[in-house]
């Protein structure tokens, strides 16, 4: 049926405006041979251009969106060189994450408790009511920051978002990370926490999620109960994960400059690489998920922006759901960059965006 | 709850490497209250970028965007100036278009026949097979080419791929367009044929779709249908729909040049927009469906691509769709710009799209 590929089909067919295209004749645009070797994989070299704060977002976001030029002309951080360099680095973000967390905590007020399952250090939200759908169940949060940062209670405030929106008991586990700690430390936490929290619970009530880093690590976790034969969540929450450490993906070029919250893979990102996966294959599945058999997988909801870089690293994840035979979810949302709806935690994109995954939840997971 | 926008929450809750902190001492850059001001809606200026081919795409849409560079080089054609302009401008497209139709009726061999109804041109598209669950089923499609092209025969590329992947008979309408037939013409004929098609059959085994301008109107037709109490579709399929002629969307900026389909709003769009809709309202939800009501709308599913112009026209009415507490999909494919779902009609990328579309009519349509 698919004999072969039709390379001239996008120039002409129903949209023959297309560039290059030679309208007044209907004819394919001349190229000679050595034009069209000589572009055969050729990078696509985009003009500088101007894009305005977009309007269909909510004022929190177009405040975002708005300091961007002025954030831009001010540079990116220096990456550190050291591991003591890194050192500094996290413990400086850290410290400012942590008084935006205090911003937070005011505003969806939950009660908070420290424990250590496992030998893991983690951290139990619970709202101020749970819903009563939710009596028997529970989520557990891997936090995000590129397996370096938000360690501590630093990495709360999406538990704290989801407890509050939810309704819901929410256990988010103070995973492992480098650099004392690289890969696999976080995964064996996350497994090792799991098998503690499903004891005397049925683990159909209970739901993985977490953003970024956390939600590579949701999915790196489901794929490792899957090689243990450990029972699997009712159903998980990957929100823009880093799916993909490897750097494959088409929006880390697209979004480049346009994502408002994270560099491009080659500064911050190529960091985290490095420190958390070190020389282990970036293709193992139980580091970058996206290279991993989707099989059997629980229900799942993704979410993304169109801003966001890890736009690509989502969407193949959703598509290799999909190709799996899985029940999966998708929403992106407007000019949203990387992890937007949990960074303004106080905008109407947060709350829909954590009702949607709540909604998710309520439908997929046991009672 | 939500009291007042937190603005200084994305720069270092939990990512703090973003543009602009000075992580050494943790602190925001300093800003002078001019410097804040001039930036208070500026739009953000991108420099020029190297975008390379995607490497996680199949050889077909890989070979489609190596070969953007070429045709970047090579320029836009020019937008016509008159109405005469404008009618050779339809006519070498579409008779380039009709060139690869020939091929895909090949490839994809189905039964076409055509019909008036109520007084209305139609093709009908019957596959070899028909699923033995679609026996009672029809799907309508209306196509895409900006409300200016792709009329007569060109057409039925869409139906033809969607009644061969779905093994189900679809009704493709070669609505009335401009510069003879603007607004509300093609929303007319539309209406014209529903009524005429769920004479004798239970609407609910109906659905509708199409793509682009073809989506556009797949909503606004739901849009209608509700205003005159007339049933409503059991599904519908709009793919990346033209949503919002009024251009608003953030992709039409961010995706601009990135997108290898169709060229920038000020372009051809531009031209579609003034001969559709002349001097009636562009946020008219009869016009632009995005400003209107969803409540009600039947279950939907959405596609795009990261690189789509029109990603925004195409989550924004997910996101409406789901605010309405409609049964709505998305599915974003990696690197696929503008209806390259269906222009690339011989690649596992269209193949995916249209048999996840025919998985949800088969789920959702009455029997």
């Amino acid at each position: 049926m698919h004999r072969r590929p039709v390379l001239s089909v996008m120039v002409t067919f129903i949209f023959p405006m297309l560039l290059g295209v030679t309208l007044a004749t209907g004819q394919q645009p001349a190229q000679t041979p050595a034009a069209a070797a000589s572009t055969e994989m050729a990078p696509l070299r985009v003009p500088a251009r101007i894009i305005p704060v977009p309007t269909d977002v909510s004022p929190e976001l177009q405040k975002a969106i708005a300091r961007l030029p002025t954030l831009r002309e001010q540079g990116a951080p220096a990456i550190p060189k050291s591991i003591e360099g890194w050192r500094k680095f996290i413990a400086a973000g850290d410290n400012a994450s942590l008084q935006q967390l205090a911003q937070l905590r005011k505003t969806f007020p939950v009660n908070v408790s420290s424990q250590v399952i496992s030998g893991v250090k983690t951290y139990t939200v619970v709202p101020e009511q749970i819903a009563p759908e939710n009596g028997s169940r529970v989520l557990v949060h891997f936090h995000g920051g590129g397996y370096l940062l938000a360690g501590g209670e630093v990495g709360i405030g999406e538990a704290i978002l989801m407890a509050y929106h939810g309704r819901i008991k929410v256990i988010s586990v103070d995973y492992r990370m480098p650099p004392d700690y690289p890969f696999p430390a976080a995964l064996d936490d996350a497994v090792a926490v799991w098998k503690e929290v499903i004891k005397g619970c049925n683990p159909k009530n209970v739901g993985l999620f977490g953003t970024s880093a956390g939600g590579g690590l949701t999915l790196a976790t489901v794929h490792k109960l899957k090689e243990l034969k450990l029972p699997l969540p009712g159903a998980i929450a990957p929100g823009t994960p880093w799916s993909d450490l490897a750097g494959t993906g088409d929006t880390y070029f697209t979004n480049d400059y346009i994502d408002g919250v994270i560099g491009n893979y080659e500064g911050f990102l190529r960091g985290c690489v490095e420190l958390y996966a070190g020389k282990h294959d970036l293709k193992d599945p139980f580091i970058s998920p996206l290279y991993g058999d989707f099989r059997g997988f629980p229900p799942s909801i993704l979410t993304t922006g169109t801003r966001d870089l890890l736009q690509s690293d989502t969407v193949r994840v959703h598509r290799k759901l999909r190709q799996a035979g899985v029940e999966a979810r998708l929403q992106v949302f407007e000019a949203m960059s990387h992890a937007e709806y949990l960074l303004l935690f106080d905008s109407p994109e947060s709350r829909e965006a954590f009702e949607e995954i709540a909604r998710f939840f309520d439908t997929h997971l046991g009672k």
